[in-house]
């Protein structure tokens, strides 16, 4: 497998989506609203996803497709190669916003990650990693990240979480805020794990993803040293939905620990 | 007074102050603690505020200046003109993230705003108003906003404040959570009333933030019609601490009525 041109397609093809997307704004956005009112689709994330279909599917046609929305192929294992993608993280930002979305792409062989790539269009900052080869924003090499403490951090978590609700003992929650530095909230999964990988926020926690919105950013964060597994400290398994605590290496550690009780609960 | 210069001369001196700030990112940032680990200070902080002073006293010796830092002067009154003025408004972002902070203006006479500037330095966006005469980011009119309702409402606020805290009554602020169709929070009052007169949120909400946090916002907000007042519903007075609710006209005042009780608490 050529591994090397697998990449250099991938960057190229996440590049002109992006071209895509930018040349949108001056048209009207055709919103349509999915399963309930705060999951909003629009024509371009399918405009999107299908490019991408098409490209891959010309290229590689033996590789499968998971895609947001529901374009590519169902995958009842990751066995061969498999891309992930969500053509806009962050929908409800890009259309209140038309900022704070992004591209995500990850690239799977056999459910290890070696591709990551997360494109902030309307920036044009384009984090990619190849697992072994480094981590990028464009094409100045991201550093490491260090270790940190609770006190010296902020996370980006949302409201919701410390508040009752049918995910998680908010109770667990609520003293990681008061003894972080501050909080943060984006609206946007690939970019708040991006936002870890910079190290401009110290942790990212969410308590339901699908693995089209972590998968590209897992492979960036882990590149750089960071730790990606869900709440309860679990590998994540990317063929279901499942929750996410992305952080600094140490600062994982003391969170899922002091706070989330190393998942017993 | 000559207005038109005051505003040409304000845009003039903002945008400089920025030039310096994008300039000091390859220096060492010296920063120091001040208060509490959450109020941290840069040297760039004080250095942009100096800047400011140095160039509003050469030009309008009479003129009042408040400035975070406290390097103007203490206000007793808002009579005559005062400047205030936060040289970094999200210090926090600026040394963790080099990114989501803005320089922050406002011009009032008599307590009436007049003028209101933010510059998102790292996006180069320099949001302006001049009270009757509309607002810009950068050279282009920004659109008037338009009445929502809360279930199709972006809200700004943080984790912190639907957590039990001695400012509000967190019960009173959890089903606005729960009724709006998302919560964000970026950590810069400035940026966060200029989401909301962008649009990009409907409402920001804040439980204890200082004139030079606010006043610029309130011009540039006010001017496209939003709604600037304190968690009372009661108008700012520029002399002391106080909460704040910006948002869309119509929200506004769903927000104060049905869910803050018209500040009976």
């Amino acid at each position: 497998m050529n591994w090397e041109n697998i990449y250099k397609l991938a960057l190229t093809w996440v590049k002109e989506a992006g071209e895509r997307i930018r040349s949108s704004f001056d048209q009207t956005l055709n919103i349509q609203t999915k399963s309930n009112a705060n999951d909003l689709v629009t024509n371009m994330d399918k405009e999107i996803e299908q490019f991408f279909i098409g490209k891959i599917r010309e290229s590689f046609p033996d590789h499968k497709i998971l895609g947001e929305e529901g374009f590519g192929d169902e995958l009842k294992d990751l066995e061969g190669i498999a891309w992930m993608i969500d053509p806009i993280d962050g929908t409800m930002n890009f259309i209140h916003q038309q900022r704070n979305f992004a591209i995500s792409l990850g690239i799977y062989e056999n459910g290890i990650g070696r591709i990551g790539i997360i494109y902030d269009v309307v920036h044009d900052e384009l984090y990619h990693a190849f697992k072994g080869k480094g981590a990028y924003l464009n094409d100045k090499v991201l550093p490491a990240l260090s270790e940190t403490n609770i006190q010296e951090s902020i996370i980006a978590l949302n409201a919701t979480w410390v508040m009752k609700n049918h995910r998680i003992d908010h109770n667990l929650l609520i003293p990681l805020v008061r003894d972080a530095r501050g909080t943060r909230s984006y609206g946007t999964a690939a970019l708040e794990m991006i936002y870890v990988a910079t190290g401009r926020v110290d942790a990212y926690i969410s308590m339901r993803l699908s693995p089209w919105d972590f998968a590209g950013g897992a492979v960036i964060v882990e590149e750089l040293g960071g730790i990606v597994t869900n709440l309860r400290g679990e590998k994540l398994e990317f063929l279901n939905k499942d929750s996410l605590l992305v952080a600094k290496p140490g600062l994982h550690q003391t969170i899922l620990k002091d706070y989330l009780k190393e998942g017993k609960w």
